[in-house]
């Protein structure tokens, strides 16, 4: 029982960890997260892995404490299993009883946010709070929270879906999962190039903004949300004004969490937070008081980065939250 | 200790009411809510009401077991306070401490709609659930949420404040609270005059739409949240298209609210839904799946009707909730 496995599953990338018990990373291995196959593929990928890197550490199954594992959503939690979700190909897999069957050891299923903000409550930033939120701006838009010292769960597991909030009920963008005018569709990586498109369509811009290298990039279809932020640490006057306005966008998002589950720390992940520091959290900062109402919490990156949701998986094992112990004990 | 007070203070009317320990009440008293004093004014007539019900009903101090109030917000938890509430004149109050001061017997202070949704799960729909959020459309627009069995407080009792989510990330309208954009200065009864104007601003009417009752008092600038609702029992024309937009309105809050806390049943309550159940719930049912991700909660009326407060604080004393023992003990 010395040793635990960490599992992330994003969308882009599949990533497995081997820990101690006190959170200390032994191992690591990232491949791209399966794109074709059926609702075993996943679960099938993560245990040939797990098998291959105790082989190669010379440790025995008997020695894991358990499998922790922060996987994209939305899930059911009670059984374990992603159902439709919006940003991977497989949409729907099983998890939780296929591992179970094979290793036959503890294994615990939520969200990856869910995941990381635990990490952040056993690792991170939280060690001293009752109260916290994590915020991943990535691929999604998604969350975990942690109220009154209980993890969040909800009936299904998804009780911090705020990257489906609506922010705008006059539904001009549609979100990958179907719905209308929620943050992600405006802010995620995903939807960053087509809130753009939908910007410069309305837009006035300036002989600078029209002779900007982002403009050039969208004449020629070619503006990703990657272009963007490297154009913006350029100072690409277009990409500014388009950065600051998505810190407004962002500013409405995370005052909304604030509002429903007052955080005494908000902490921000996923890679266009971590890969763009200031540029995404100093608009946050300069918006947020229009629309908070509640008592500002701490707002910060999360110091854990991008093992957060890694690190997160394995301290569910470290320190199981009693909400999740009743579901999938 | 046979009895227990239950106090509900609202924007309009403070209640009071006594009841036995298993929440039959044995009276009310409803009177305004004071407009003017100082901290303790509210605090000193909720004592002078109580003891005027106790000597009434030939009570002794002794015999209460506790009082539990829902009040208005935004609340310090700790201290018992109410902080800046928009929707009363006096902004800020004292209640925990002198009340605790006076009575020298248990009082528990939360947020009008957390005290109701712990009264749904103890007296109302909400027995054989764990996730369940109670929404008000009143005054204003508020939220309780229990979450896997755990009543949300956050940092200062204020993880539920619904009406403040953006819902309108282009700030056409301002809140009472100074907020942008948020659900409750569209859809609140204080805000759904102005909502109104806005609205009227932007349409094209129909010439039946310019005939109607309402576009009359819209000219003569006599609209009232009221006055909307009776004329759609009418079927007026222009007051019904107003009142599918408001359900459209609702359904983005609502589908943010589900998004966020994953309950498994939602219940409304407030005086615009009470007064109009099928005018406002049937429009959230014909828009709710445009905005929701997780799977849909049962949403109904709460069927404690006007009481859900009172019934709530006085469950509060009836069965503690733990997350509220730990700040107000």
């Amino acid at each position: 029982m010395k040793y635990i496995v960490g599992v992330d599953i994003g969308a882009t990338n599949l990533r497995i960890a081997l820990a101690t018990n006190k959170g200390e990373l032994i191992h690591k291995t990232t491949i791209p997260t399966p794109r074709k196959g059926g609702e075993l593929t996943i679960a099938e990928t993560i245990r040939d892995l797990i098998n291959k890197m105790i082989r190669d550490k010379d440790i025995e199954i008997e020695e894991l404490k358990g499998i922790g594992i922060g996987s994209i959503g939305p899930l059911d939690i009670r059984k374990g299993k992603v159902i439709n979700a919006p940003n991977i190909p497989i949409h729907s897999f099983e998890l939780l009883r296929p591992l179970k069957d094979w290793f036959k050891i503890p294994i615990y299923v939520v969200n990856d946010c869910v995941a990381a903000v635990w990490g952040e409550l056993i690792f991170g930033a939280g060690r001293s709070y009752q109260n916290i939120v994590y915020v991943t701006l990535s691929t999604g838009i998604g969350a975990g929270a942690i109220v009154n010292g209980n993890l969040l769960l909800g009936k299904d597991g998804n009780a911090h879906e705020v990257g489906h909030i609506v922010i705008d009920y006059e539904s001009k963008l549609r979100c990958r999962c179907g719905g209308y005018g929620h943050w992600e569709a405006y802010a995620s990586g995903a939807n960053i190039p087509k809130f753009i498109n939908y910007l410069l369509s309305k837009w006035g811009l300036t002989a600078q903004e029209k002779n900007s290298e982002l403009y050039k990039a969208y004449e020629e279809r070619k503006v990703t949300t990657k272009l963007l932020f490297s154009l913006g640490k350029r100072k690409d006057p277009l990409a500014l004004r388009i950065i600051d306005e998505l810190g407004r966008i962002n500013a409405c998002g995370i005052a909304s969490v604030i509002n429903v589950y007052d955080p005494e720390l908000l902490t921000l992940g996923g890679s266009i937070s971590l890969n763009n520091p200031n540029l995404v959290l100093n608009p946050i900062l300069k918006y947020i008081d229009m629309y908070v109402i509640n008592r500002k919490p701490l707002i910060k990156l999360t110091p854990l980065g991008h093992d957060v949701v890694l690190l997160g998986a394995i301290a569910l094992v470290v320190s199981t939250p009693h909400t999740l112990v009743n579901i999938q004990a």
